[in-house]
């Protein structure tokens, strides 16, 4: 028999976060034609989750990166996207996170909002390999969106070589390979101009 | 020591495979502002694969359904989205998918285009439980799309319930759970006059 208060809450939660699609980030898409949102993002992570695995510093559960990626915006709904570069709005990115979290999640049943609330909060501490390489990923395809787009975010923001290097810190936790892209990409951007 | 030019293939991937945020499907978003596209398209079958996978009929290997889901519309690229309900357009598909597969998963190195192409080659089939899952998962996305948007692309291109029944007629190979939910979206749509 289908519990279906249980399938409700799935199917629920699948529209809810259809909110994704609406949800804009600063990164332009590759041709530069407007702006890329959270679950555009969340599918370009998760491609890349599957063909960079092999760039991860540790061995990485692949299904679990994705989950991870593919949700990790999820709270953004209620909080909005912060961009990485805007210092007030990040001071109080965790508490209205939280928050959003404590809704979203629990629109599912039980045991799949823990998994999925889980999944965040592993994301966002960054602790684990699969936190770690998540978050390199998270980090690299906005650089990458960024020199493909001669810097137009960056320049726009007037975002400096420093502040992305900074934003990177971890990036290396993740996968060493990546963190060597990155670092040629800001680079060859700093040289372009794009970055000041 | 990286290999340079495995890294530049599988980076060249990435970028190219950014083309599905520009390729517009019938289906609108949620909230009906827009038409979705097949990147938003396929992160919402990703999450979907990993929230419903207990209604798949056999167990299936989720990380090889999101797998295939994340890149079951990469051909579109060069062949273009063919609605569901174009009878014509659907004569020549296979044709032009199969030519745009050639030069799309070329793209990666070979061991990656192949599992690539493996994977995209095996959810057209849909003969294994995870194919027939995912595809499963491609039939119900635009229906809850459309359910929610009060039958909007259906009333647009006057489709019937015996299309949409027609079209998933295989979901129940998939899960037969979800082709129950399916039959009932139908039968409110008909009901309300968003399907003829």
């Amino acid at each position: 028999m289908i519990d279906r208060e249980r399938l409700q809450k799935q199917l629920d939660f699948t529209l809810e976060l259809d909110k994704l699609k609406r949800i804009e980030r600063q990164s332009y898409v590759a041709d530069g034609s407007r702006h890329e949102n959270d679950s555009e993002h969340s599918w370009h992570l998760a491609l890349m989750a599957m063909l960079f695995s092999e760039y991860a510093n540790e061995k990485v559960d692949v299904l679990r990166v994705m989950k991870m990626v593919l949700i990790h915006d999820a709270v953004e709904i209620d909080a909005g996207d912060t961009y990485a570069y805007d210092t007030v709005g990040n001071a109080t990115k965790r508490e209205r996170e939280e928050k959003a979290a404590d809704r979203i999640f629990n629109i599912l049943p039980a045991d799949q909002a823990k998994e999925m609330r889980d999944l965040w909060e592993e994301f966002e501490a960054g602790e684990t390999p699969e936190a770690r390489y998540a978050n390199a990923l998270d980090r690299v395809q906005p650089i990458m969106l960024n020199d493909i787009t001669n810097g137009r975010a960056w320049r726009e923001h007037g975002v400096a070589a420093e502040q992305v290097l900074t934003r990177n810190a971890n990036t290396h936790k993740g996968s060493e390979v990546l963190w060597e892209h990155v670092q040629s990409l800001v680079e060859k951007n700093q040289k372009l101009g794009n970055l000041k």
